[in-house]
């Protein structure tokens, strides 16, 4: 960029994410993260989970806090309503994964960012859960995001922001594509 | 069940869950619902979701309390680890998930739970996110889940319970299963 060009500070420091792409590109095996969450039932469908520890860069490591969540079902599923649902846990990771990216992706282009809002909605045939209709899947038929941006460039720049965003996020691929989940019980 | 048969007591409503799913299987348009959160970019990676309200049975419903989260990356990618990041949201929705069916499920078929504790761990290579390598995906190459349950049960009892869990859960599905996202931009 030539001297004259303003300098986007969205607060995310893009130079250190580079250098570790490119240690990390060295050295593969410091790039396998492992993410830990522990949940403790309650009661009926009230539990507490708390995460505090994850692996990466080839050793254990502690987050700053203990962070805990509570989750339950509403009470039109004749639950208590001590947090939100499960399925609006998933919905928070999509939409702070996309945003966090669209930040990543503006600093990264030069792009000052003013605010950014996601508006997450994600459809449910709670049939499925129920076991009421064999036909209807248990998770979203749909989720949708929207975003307002307000950012100093133009808006096909912006949504070329949000295009590489999903391109690079976590979530959205979690969520799109299909993992591998194996559950143990002792 | 005979009158001498102990009466298990996990908290779920199980009568009403069931009710809930006949009258459903009457009027299946009421069992349409939509999930939703709200993220509001703070800065760098850190962002604020919000939850309250959410649709289902025809109508719209306001959660007991509006729930509030707290994203972030850690420092070890140049962040402030204001709070766990995205794809930790994820493991709570599954955990949380799964747990809550293991009792739901225990007090279908009047098996008393003691306690529940599940354990979860996610696999990633953050070489994807990064884009440092394009065979590595972004999202989780595996996640293992390990519950701890005391039960006045069988443990092949106790594994039925696990296993009939997983079948109806929502976000087992998500995780495991394609989901259809669309995203949009002001």
């Amino acid at each position: 960029m030539s001297a004259t060009e303003p300098v986007a500070d969205n607060g995310v420091n893009v130079e250190a994410l580079l250098e570790a792409r490119a240690a990390l590109t060295d050295a593969p095996e410091a790039a396998d993260f492992v993410w830990r969450a522990t949940t403790e039932w309650v009661r009926g469908t009230h539990t507490e989970t708390t995460i505090d520890e994850y692996s990466g860069l080839g050793e254990n490591h502690t987050h700053k806090s203990t962070f805990s969540y509570t989750a339950d079902h509403p009470e039109v599923f004749a639950s208590e309503d001590h947090g939100p649902t499960p399925v609006e846990f998933v919905l928070v990771g999509l939409a702070t994964c996309l945003t966090a990216g669209v930040a990543a992706v503006a600093q990264n282009r030069n792009i000052q960012l003013n605010s950014v809002k996601a508006s997450i909605e994600g459809d449910m045939n709670v049939l499925g859960i129920l076991g009421g209709d064999p036909e209807v899947r248990n998770g979203f038929n749909d989720i949708r995001v929207h975003f307002d941006i307000d950012a100093d460039a133009s808006a096909s720049d912006i949504e070329a922001l949000v295009a590489q965003s999903q391109k690079r996020s976590a979530v959205f691929d979690v969520v799109t594509n299909p993992s591998n989940v194996s559950v143990s019980v002792n």
